[in-house]
């Protein structure tokens, strides 16, 4: 006998057993009719990519934490490890045979040899959706409508969109005087959830002074709803600052679009919102779920200004976000939204060893026919034994035709939960029986 | 300005455009309904495993088609080339939490560093089904069932699944004295569609002598129907070889089973089927389209008596297939079966500059709710720039709200082929009307 390899995975990559990976795809497709129903079409880029293209020229060398190898040609390859820089070199390359404005969405796994401690993985999927070649009010809006509408297609309950706009941020700081400190701003803005404000105060006033620590901080503070605080942010402003004033427009243009398409009131004016990222110009956002705020946000993003500007000088504004996929499966299964019931078979023909094989495929096959799944159980093992079967894979009927049934004409139907038989004399009957208790 | 990095992918790798993506997409999604209506399950495993897993021990040191390589902590790490070999390890690591049989599918990519000559790609994704678990002409058949009715739901066509037993092959061999020349002879009877029956005859000769080399030519050689072919292959073996009246019965019990479920006619016995894979012990089948047999077998497959055991002793027989996915994608473009219909969206709400923003997007909304896929055009840009951009996207209607039309309440449709105006009084008339016209 051959020696035995250890069965095992990379620590950090996970299989995903049928439940999980029904959970997963039942999001992924819900998740998938919503781009759809807002025009946004589906893209794949390679998981491999020239490692330059991944980490740009001459960078990334001492990025441990993608995964970077010489491959058989002899030429720098690396995984992805996110899909915006892909997206990016996709826009770049393929802009030509495109249209713009270009919305699309990819979900697709990416790769990152990060410390696994703390639920990191090594290999997880992302979900982004993005709106490519327009500046307007209208994209940023579709963006937050999609979310929105994703929220209530997974009925995960209530949620808050939170959203601010980056400029009304930094022309305040230009006002005040610290735009050249407004990176750490930012960041010392972003912890205040974590740290608190008493904490965050005494960053700021170590960077620009106790008065205008206290302005941030109020600036920052919500006022009763997105209009007063909207007018509040502006009133932090130079009144004859255009940059100010046309960022406020446009939040009020995203507003009045929000409420004509009924998401208004997942919408919150949140001036603390600052996302961490750089490249981030316009209007930023992060959704929490009212029954779950502790798991962060569940979906995020902002726009930019350039997509591509590494691989071409043509300029490509967008705006987009990515779905916390991983956030969003441990949200549901807490809040026991089950997923994978979409995909469940519905009824197991046990084989009793008495009607023909060929027989039970063709009541089998008649049942699909009828727009049910269903499966013959392929060997006349022990009852129980398929009871079993069954319920470990959560399959709640069990057709058990026998000699007499056979003979009779008449199916019956075993309720596998509560035990109990019932006799249905035609296969319509049994078909609308066990669709209309369709989970 | 930073120097451009030019955008490229990697030789053998391949962008998914929308409309390439999309018709993918519709193919997998079509297969997924046919798998679950069968009780199959969805897996997936990671794409980065141990070298050692899925090249065996001290095996695969010299396979360049390997992406394989050294990760940031020192393992010995490869790129899956396949979905089998993960699945033996799935299966051996996870058996006592699952149930069999098992039946599960997998549509997954894999990575080849393959010579790209003739079309081959680097990186191309396989869709892969197996019933785990279980020898019995049950499970056999339905592998056979759900072929069939997967080219029923993608309207291929008819084709035909050539189907043959290993052992009724081997029998014969073993009765004609010449089993231990079995993997040789199958590989020249493999051949025979491609070099022709005289050449197979001189590799045959040169093997076993000219006695023999007819013998398994006329062995090969198909009957009428499948019964009797059936009985003429079983006349080639030792009636009193149990292994050999064995697989005939098989075949027969198979055979019964596609009778019942509808699905005979598409079932063709075929002697000269051998499939290359040593690891097939029963059954083994290729499927060709009837339409366009030139482009070979678009789903393969066998049964096997052990998935796992380079990673388990425990016995793990099974049956599965393989979907040759970027042939059926290249035989749907042949036939004119354009998939990506499926998943476009429907109309475009023009942008006229008259109707405010938020009017576009309470009627989209309210279309949304209707079951329609539809989008806003972000920017007030000139008609024929957004007939263009519809056109380019194969949107075919576009809604034109202006003042006149706001004013007025009606909802003038423009169908962008036949450049015709319609207009609608209301908007559950406009989405009955959008709805009737699904492509």
């Amino acid at each position: 006998m051959p020696d035995i390899i250890e069965p095992r995975v990379l620590k950090g990559f996970r299989d995903y057993l049928p439940d999980a990976e029904q959970a997963r795809n039942s999001l992924l497709s819900r998740l998938e009719s919503v781009f759809r129903s807002f025009g946004f079409v589906p893209i794949d880029t390679p998981a491999l990519e020239y490692a330059e293209i991944l980490l740009g020229k001459g960078g990334g060398e001492t990025d441990k934490q993608v995964y970077r190898f010489t491959d058989n040609g002899g030429r720098e390859v690396a995984l992805r490890f996110d899909l915006t820089v892909p997206f990016a070199r996709f826009m770049a390359e393929h802009v030509e045979e495109l249209y713009l404005p270009f919305r699309r969405y990819h979900m697709a796994k990416v790769w990152r040899g990060e410390n696994t401690q703390r639920g990191r993985y090594r290999e997880f999927m992302q979900c982004d959706f993005d709106i490519v070649g327009t500046d307007s009010a209208s994209a940023d809006a579709d963006i937050l409508l999609v979310i929105a509408q994703a929220i209530r297609a997974l009925e995960a309950g209530k949620a808050r969109i939170r959203v601010n706009h980056r400029a009304l941020f930094n022309r305040f700081l230009a006002r005040a005087g610290c735009l050249d400190k407004s990176v750490s701003i930012l960041r010392s803005v972003d912890k205040i959830e974590k740290i608190g404000t008493g904490k965050t105060r005494e960053l700021l006033t170590a960077e620009v002074g106790s008065g205008i620590a206290d302005e941030i901080l109020s600036f920052i503070e919500p006022g009763r709803d997105f209009e007063t605080t909207l007018e509040k942010m502006a009133s932090f402003c130079d009144k004859n600052d255009d940059e100010a004033m046309a960022a406020k427009q446009r939040l009020r243009d995203v507003y009045e679009i929000a409420l004509a398409a009924g998401a208004a009131e997942s919408l919150y004016l949140d001036p603390s919102i600052t996302r961490g990222l750089d490249y981030y110009t316009g209007v930023v956002f992060e959704t929490f779920l009212d029954d779950l705020p502790s798991i962060g946000s569940v979906c995020s993003g902002g726009r930019y200004n350039e997509l591509a500007g590494l691989y071409t000088t043509r300029s490509l504004p967008g705006v987009g976000a990515s779905v916390g996929l991983d956030r969003l499966l441990s949200a549901m299964e807490a809040l026991k939204r089950p997923l994978r019931r979409d995909s469940l078979p519905r009824l197991l023909l046990a084989n009793l060893g008495e009607a023909p094989e060929s027989e039970l495929h063709r009541i089998a096959t008649a049942l699909r026919f009828r727009g049910l799944s269903c499966e013959v159980y392929p060997e006349a093992k022990k009852l129980l034994n398929q009871y079993s079967f069954a319920q470990k894979k959560s399959i709640p009927f069990a057709l058990l035709m026998d000699a007499s049934s056979m003979g009779r004409q008449i199916y019956p139907l075993r309720d596998l939960e509560r035990r109990s038989t019932r006799e249905f004399s035609s296969l319509d009957e049994l078909a609308e029986f066990l669709k209309a208790t369709k989970a």
